[in-house]
């Protein structure tokens, strides 16, 4: 056993070689699953993530009690058409419910808009690896736009909107706030982006961090907008990400068209359940979105004060961090895995990042200071010859 | 109040009119969902439903209980990949991992196999209103052959060959045990349909409700013939239809084809916790199962018993029964909704039968009893002047 700042760190033989961690991330995209790493026992200690970005301060305990005590009834019959749970999601989202569809997951919507469209698809990266994996993976022509470290990642419109133009693609997507980066489109400059270009055929806003922000959803502007789609995972904010549920917003005939490319009870009856009883806990919704916030701030503070750690002004539930030149993210995202329990994501596999970047999920003070600790920690040892 | 055989009927203004119940049926197609008529209040007390046929058995309480006290844990993280769990499923399926495709319900698979192929379609009817209605929506041609109701509605594997030859289809569609029907191939008369079709681009064997029936899965077929897709639906045998979970079998390399059309983490965490669950609760499920054919066994007695009610042969968990001649189905199936709470799929919305038929899910022998009475009075009932 061995004592690093007053953190306990199991050193054993039983620890699995480099190897068989990296083999473990080894999926073509995206993390392994927590449940993948978990039962593996890389680590024997309890894990901490910071890979999910998750609402942790939701659902409160009064509805996962509810929910337990139901289960049965919850689960038993199908859940209900797509209508009822459309009407329940208008009512969140401030739109009227036939221009709701609601999905598997935002995952489900991206899926059928990437095998829908023909392409060209523009968009900025990093983003969420499933905008670009897809196209890649359906033979879809795909342009970019980097997310420029000088600005923290922020894009400007007018470059976007020329480059839309000169590029005559068919569909944009924009992620607000960013995935990985953080950075995001205040209301006005969306705004100002999609009615600068009504001849695309297809703008999708993605905005699954957009409950954490300070921002203004930009789904009203489906009414003005008939090209414009606006994606959006609940898991995220519900604080459940394995219960799949989330929506696109847009134009009663286009969510005609695109609710019949789906299955029929898509949204299994948890998911239904959750949505149903959301309107009696919205206020333990808000208040769990603040602290949120304010875990964000104390994060901030705690990991800037990293030497040598660059972390950029965030608007999600994550923050992103850039780590010292020659510092190898991956190694160091496995021995944060085996030597502490902490998992992060470096970003090595998303188009437009590298592994000098991690993605760090806003978790509870407890878990920020065990992997401050950590990170100080590793980042000063790999500066001097190994032990 | 009055009473009817021992069961009381309450029959007070409250009750909605007829139109009002009608309109709660009136969806698409298959049925209302069971929570929509419970909201609606059409009927102060308990209701019994006989339309959604699932294991009533299945999941055991010590099940629920480990579920109901893990919640939180296994819903906030993103589910596993579908290879996890196609593992799982190989493992209760008894065919490689890699020739499953894991699914958000049978009905995604459904949806997206009739989205793939051009057609035509063969299909026996009536049968799963999605194998029909997603045809008939999505302009695919599609031929039919009906169930007869002299042979019990069996069907002859010479007569399907040779209707699916002569009409060049592309995709022939079988569910076993048959939904509604309950009618069934034995596995020599599938082996033999199957292996004397290989000019078919597709061949569709639905097995639901197959683990209800003492019959033999078509399954290993696959590795015989490369245009066998076997799918099927879990939740109905899981008991818990809301949870959302189904697969399709067939040759790995359909099988990857199949995958890269669905979304990734279609199987949400709840599904995917009961899956690797499962094999611990092997013992339980086979018993539930066994259940459930005694509790058909006693339902097919009582409701033969019924004047003028036929009953046919089935080996899935409902029962096919015909009215007799010029009781009006439609008024029959609202009337046991508002005056007794007993909900029954009539099945005039089903291609290829009528409102002259209901199909009855297996229900406990007290459910049944209700059932029994009030058919006996309602059936006496029309054929006397109206009280």
């Amino acid at each position: 056993m061995e004592e690093i700042a007053g953190f306990h760190v199991e050193l054993t033989e039983s620890h699995m070689s480099n190897t068989t961690v990296a083999d473990l991330f080894n999926v073509p995209s995206h993390n392994p699953s927590f449940f993948s790493v978990k039962e593996s026992a890389v680590y024997k200690g309890p894990l901490l993530d910071f890979c999910i970005p998750v609402n942790l301060h939701f659902p409160p305990p009064q509805m996962v009690q509810r929910i337990s005590e139901r289960l049965p009834e919850i689960l038993r019959y199908y859940p209900d058409y797509a209508e009822v749970h459309a009407k329940h999601i208008a009512a969140i989202a401030g739109v009227p419910s036939e221009c709701i569809v609601p999905a598997n997951g935002s995952t489900e919507i991206i899926t059928r808009l990437c095998h829908l469209t023909r392409g060209p698809i523009l968009t900025p990266i990093p983003t969420f690896s499933r905008w670009t994996d897809l196209p890649n993976e359906l033979g879809i022509p795909l342009h970019t736009i980097k997310h420029e470290v000088r600005r923290n990642f922020r894009l400007e419109v007018a470059e976007l909107v020329s480059r839309a133009k000169e590029l005559d693609v068919r569909m944009l997507v924009i992620s607000n706030p960013n995935n990985p980066t953080g950075a995001w489109f205040e209301a006005g400059e969306i705004e100002e982006l999609v009615l600068s270009l009504p001849q695309i055929e297809l703008i999708v806003i993605d905005e699954s961090f957009l409950d954490f922000a300070d921002l203004e959803s930009a789904v009203n502007l489906i009414l003005r907008a008939d090209n414009l789609v606006v994606v959006k995972s609940l898991g995220k904010s519900l604080g459940w990400h394995g219960v799949r549920l989330g929506y696109a917003a847009m134009n009663s005939l286009a969510a005609d068209r695109l609710r019949s490319q789906l299955p029929f009870w898509n949204v299994n009856g948890l998911a239904a359940f959750i949505l149903k009883s959301i309107s009696e806990f919205k206020d333990e919704f808000r208040q769990s979105l603040a602290l949120v916030a304010k875990d964000r701030e104390y994060m901030l503070t705690q990991l800037e004060r990293i030497p040598g750690l660059r972390v950029f002004p965030s608007k999600a539930n994550f923050l992103y961090a850039e780590l010292p030149r020659g510092v190898p993210g991956l190694e160091l995202r496995d021995r944060l895995l085996e030597h502490y329990g902490l998992m992060v994501r470096e970003c090595s596999n998303k188009i437009g990042s590298s592994e000098r970047y991690l993605r760090l999920a806003v978790q509870t003070r407890e878990a920020v200071d065990l992997l401050a600790q950590a990170l100080s920690h590793e980042l000063t040892a790999s500066n001097q010859p190994t032990v």
